[in-house]
Parts: C-alpha cells; sequence; structure tokens
C-alpha cells in the first residue's frame, strides 16, 4: 500500500498540515498516511530533531508531507540539535537534491503583490535550488576559539562537478517543458565554487540540451531583476544558499507566498522509485502560530503535487487545485484580506476548499 | 594640497566620471585630481586591474572617487587578473571594512520603483556591508580536480569576532543619529559562522550601546521584508556576500539604482585619518557603456559624499546634493525617463547639474 509520511513539524505547521488532511481525508483514497514528529516539535519529546524512526520512515515511504520547523524557542539549543537540522538532515540523507520553487502569481492576487500588478500578473518563475550541497554541508564548518581569546567562525562552500551537473540537468529539463530558458546564477565575479558552477552548467547545456538557452547572471543581479522585472525568467538554476535567498524573493514577489508548494527531489533509481518531500514556501511563523489564522494552502497546493509527481495520482491532484481556486474567490485568510470578501480561519479555508472538491 | 585619486574604470564608469568632473571644476576648489587606469583597463594597458602604482596613490590619496569595473570582454581572463580584482583589491589593501549603501527614495522618484509608491515613498534605509571579509577573501579557495576527474570549487566564509565587532560598531553608531534601530543579518540557522555574527554583534550592542534597538533576521526573510515592507528598516548590518545582494536589491526597490553612492569607509588612523573610497551603487553596466545615455547622478553624489566625508567640504557638498535634486526637475536620463520632462544623455544631465550649482 502507498504510504505517506506526514511530518508537520513546528509552529504553525501543525495547523495547516490539520487543514490539509481535511482535504486529502476528503478525496478517500486509499493511501496509507503515518505521522511523526519532526524539528523543534521531535527535540522537546525526544531530544533530537530528526529521530532515526523518523528518517528510516521517510526512506521507506512513497513521500514525505512536510510542514515547517524553527522557531525563537529553540534559539538556546546546541547547533546540531535545533529545529532546522531536521529539514537539512531530510534532504541530506534522502539524497533530496533538486528543490523546485515555482513563482506563481494566481491571477485574482495579482494586486495583492508588494510589486506593481502588471510587473507580476501572469508570472510562473521555476526556481531549481541544489539542496543537497554548498555552505549548508561544506566541511569544515564550526567555531573555534584562538589564542588570542577571540573567536573564529567558519563555513565552507563547496561543489563539484556530478553535484552541479545532476541540478543542472533537472532544471534544463524541466525547461524543456515550459519556455525553454534556464538562467544560471552564481557569483562567479568572486567565488571560484560559483566559477566551477558556471563552466559546469554551460557545459551540460552545450552537451545534451542546445535546444534550451542558458545565461548566466551574478546573485547581486539577480535579485535585483526579480524585483525589477521578474518576468523576464523562465527556469531559474542556482546553488543553496542563493537558492535559498532568492526563492523566497521571488514568491514574495508574487504576492502569494501563503500559496505556494515546492518540491525537493532526489535521484530516480533502479526500480524508477524518487523519494521526494514536498513542503510549503513559507517558514514555521511562530509570529501567528497557534491562533488558527495561517493560510493553509501551500500546505494544501503541496498535497496536490505530491499526489500528482509522486502517486501518479493526477485526478484528484487537479481536483485539489481547482478546489483551492475556487475557495480562494470565495474566502480569504487574513494575509490575503480582500475587501469585498469573507476573512476566515486555518479550519474555515480548508472546509472552503474541500466544500469546492 | 588635498589629493582625490579618481579611477573611472570600466564599461559606463568613464562616462559618469567624465560628468562628475565636470560638477568638481564648476566648483572651482583647489583639490588635487589624479586620474588612473583600474580593472579592466589597466588589464588591457598594463597586464594587471590593479597596479602597484594605483595602490600607492590610493594609499596616499585623501579619498578615492572610483566609477565601476568588468564586463564581458574579460570573461576569459585568468581570475587573479579580471576587473573586479581591482575593486576587491582595494577594499582590501586600503582595509575599507565598513561599506555603507544607502537605499533612499527621491521624492519625485517614488513611483519609478517597481514596488508600490505608498511602500517606498519616504524610504531611508542605510545598509552596512563588511567589506574586507567573509566568503570574498577566505581561503582555502579554488578549483581542484579530483583523481576521478571531477573538479571541485572551494570558497570559505570566515568571520572572526574583531572583524564582525568593528562594522558592527559602525552600523550601531549611525543608527545612534538616524532612527536608533539595527537588524543585524546571517544565517545562523544553517552556517556557524552566521551564529558568531550574531552572538558578536549583540555583544557590541549589549555591552556599548544599550540605547540602539537591535534585532536579528535571516538573509531570507530579511531579502523578503525588503521588498513586502523597506521602511520597516533603518540600519541593516551584514556580512560581505548578503550585504552585496541586500544592498542591490534594496536599492533596486527605490526605483533611484542611477541615483545612488556608496562609501567604503576604513578604521580612522593615529593622525584621525580615515581612507575612504567612494563609488555609485550601479555597475559598470557593459549594455549601455559608450552610447553617452548612463546615469551619471549616482557617480556625481559619490563626490559629494567625498567632499563632506573625507574633505570636510560641507558646503560645496550640499550644493552639489541641491543642484542635483534640482536638474532631476527639469531633465531625465532614459532610465528615469518622465512622460513630462526631456529626456537627456550623460553629458547634458551633468551640464543640468552645473547650471543648477
Ligand atoms: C529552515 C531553513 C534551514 C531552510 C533553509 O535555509 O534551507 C529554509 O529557509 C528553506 O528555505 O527551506
Ligand atoms: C564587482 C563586484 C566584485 C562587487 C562585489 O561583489 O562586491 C559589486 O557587486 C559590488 O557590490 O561592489
Amino acid at each position: 500500500m502507498t504510504r505517506i509520511l506526514v511530518l508537520p513539524g513546528d509552529g504553525i505547521g501543525p495547523e495547516v498540515m490539520a487543514a490539509a488532511l481535511t482535504v486529502f481525508d476528503a478525496l478517500g483514497l486509499s493511501v496509507e498516511l503515518d505521522h511523526d514528529l519532526v524539528g523543534g516539535a521531535a527535540y522537546d519529546a525526544e531530544g533530537t530533531p530528526l529521530p532515526d524512526r523518523v528518517l528510516a520512515k521517510a526512506h521507506a515511504a512513497d513521500a514525505v508531507l512536510f510542514g515547517a520547523v524553527g522557531g525563537p524557542k529553540w534559539d538556546g539549543v546546541a547547533y546540531d540539535l535545533r529545529p532546522e537540522a531536521a529539514i537539512i538532515g531530510l534532504r541530506k540523507h534522502l539524497d533530496l537534491f533538486a528543490n523546485l520553487r515555482p513563482a506563481r502569481v494566481f491571477d485574482r492576487l495579482a494586486d495583492a503583490s508588494s510589486l506593481k500588478p502588471e510587473l507580476v500578473r501572469g508570472l510562473d518563475l521555476m526556481i531549481v535550488r541544489e539542496s543537497t550541497g554548498g555552505v549548508y554541508f561544506g566541511e569544515p564548518r564550526g567555531i573555534e576559539r584562538l589564542p588570542d581569546g577571540t573567536e573564529r567562525g567558519v563555513n565552507t562552500e563547496v561543489y563539484s562537478t556530478p553535484e552541479i551537473e545532476r541540478v543542472a540537468r533537472v532544471a534544463l529539463d524541466l525547461a524543456r517543458r515550459r519556455q525553454g530558458r534556464v538562467t544560471s546564477v552564481d557569483k562567479a565575479n568572486v567565488m571560484e565554487s560559483g566559477l566551477l558552477w558556471r563552466r559546469t552548467v554551460q557545459a551540460v547545456r552545450d552537451r545534451d540540451f542546445t535546444d534550451v538557452a542558458l545565461d548566466h547572471l551574478y546573485a547581486d543581479n539577480c535579485a535585483m531583476q526579480i524585483v525589477r522585472a521578474p518576468k523576464q525568467f523562465d527556469v531559474v538554476v542556482t546553488g543553496n544558499l542563493f537558492g535559498d535567498i532568492l526563492s523566497d524573493l521571488a514568491s514574495m514577489c508574487t504576492g502569494s507566498l501563503g500559496l505556494l508548494p515546492s518540491a525537493t527531489l532526489g535521484p530516480v533509481d533502479a526500480d524508477g522509485r524518487r523519494p521526494a518531500l514536498y513542503e510549503p514556501i513559507h517558514g514555521s511563523a511562530p509570529d501567528i502560530a497557534g491562533r488558527g489564522v495561517a493560510n493553509p494552502i501551500a500546505q494544501i497546493l503541496s498535497l496536490a503535487m505530491l499526489l500528482r509527481w509522486s502517486l501518479g495520482l493526477e485526478e484528484p491532484a487537479t481536483r485539489v487545485e481547482r478546489a483551492c481556486e475556487a475557495a480562494l474567490a470565495r474566502v480569504r485568510t487574513p494575509d490575503l484580506a480582500a475587501p469585498d470578501l469573507p476573512t476566515v480561519g486555518t479550519r474555515e479555508m480548508a472546509d472552503a476548499v474541500v466544500r469546492e472538491l
């Protein structure tokens, strides 16, 4: 039987996950859900943000549906045990190297962006972020005390050609099924690791994807361009750290942050299985957690992505997506409050989606 | 006699610098200007982007007025000799550790932003970027070939407590003369160097600046917040790499990119002298170079900053700034074209400033 591992996590994670599961239940699928703890919640209960049991379940599951982790409550926790170590550990242990983060503007919501509506209306940009390498994982790392009593903090940005090649392929391949354009982002003008990134992406393109157009931008310039004219982009591919910043930036520009799902994919194995984790782009939002006001749509759409990509359940996935759009035309959570629509809480939003199914 | 080293550099650098010098001449100051080559221009003439002669002059000068460096022409040049090595080398050799990048919105130009005008009108945010440390300078670095034939690119993010402390002081001190609020930005949730950054900035604040409010944001969240509601910030302090991205992003949000100057300051020495370099926020813009259309205002305002901060020439500095504002009310370069104002080239814009002096 198909099995999904459900990891709500911290902050608004449990609330939006509960909402997504209401929708899941309404679909009546014969898919088994297995819930477990992750992040700060797991740390509080078991002293570790990613228990071995959870990792083993993640390996065995057909897909992972993830909420969000982290919050000020765990600020004092030892570095290796902080809630964020859970999502980073899942990416690493499941080899989830391609983090796909769409920045799409929902038509009705073009006005919700802080950018002028004409700059974002119709925007459909896909950021492909490498997610098992770079400075997130490089060694040496840590804080050391020097003989003179001062301290020194070190992290290492490191990328090898195979790491760059595999994520470049994902991006170039995606572009083929979109507008056929990839922008690769680095700081090759100050970092040799960026220079290798640039050359390697170009080589993959020149060897196997000559039908796709590829250009290169520096990360500072790309950040500016995303704000200036986001519609110039089709697919953006970049390393872990730049991808973290640029994907959040791009989703914020859409004005639809609370609506955007993401997928993180591993390599296809010999049996054709592909490990995958689905999570909303937004974080754990500790400031609004527990108040029942968080927008559950990104979590619900993450579930839809999971159904389609990992379980091949195209029809239910489409039904869920349509229901979300329809529900958004009727009611809104406070983050997207509209003068002519009732403002509702997390649960009511989910109920509205179920009603439209 | 007071001496300024003038380094126009590449791309639009020489054009906007020539324009700024027209304004300088009109002031009739008894300040000596010394011109020299830097960046790609120096590489083409002498095989190095930062000749020893230029570095020696920069050390001896009272201040450096810098244009911009870089361009696709030098893409194939050896890494150590690329044009960007000039600005990075100047920062390092003169110990210019505090890069001050204001993101101010010129009233008349609030509509030029890609953000909604009400979000940026009145914005006055100062980004203080550490500029002699971090991944720009950390060792080990480079590209190595592995035994299996693949390559590996490495850079090192490294910060020590004294490096963090001195730039934190600059930011906290600036905030005292502004709204009294500093936001420190890092990725402490994934990088130990960021954790040390966060703790150290907090310690400086708690020891010597208890009158200044300090908070901390992750870099991805800060990028989002700059786009969502930039006016929430007063002073932002961050490391070299995040500062590069966030300052470009903030200036783009103002819609006034072509108008924004910056200053990079070193430590005050025993004689009270402080090395300083002034440059526009915008880069060398190779795509429009040589066409006489670049906006020279950022370069002219960089000159004004230099006059005030390095030479103590308050009155001429203010005259130049007022003249720029007045000129912008009459004519515009193409980047800021307005339906009701004539569009002019670089030289005409400078002439308009001179006329208003
Ligand atoms: C929570 C944090 C560690 C994580 C990251 O930096 O990757 C988050 O910001 C993200 O983008 O998924
Ligand atoms: C030209 C480049 C090396 C430089 C940097 O990355 O510091 C530029 O982007 C800047 O911000 O001054």
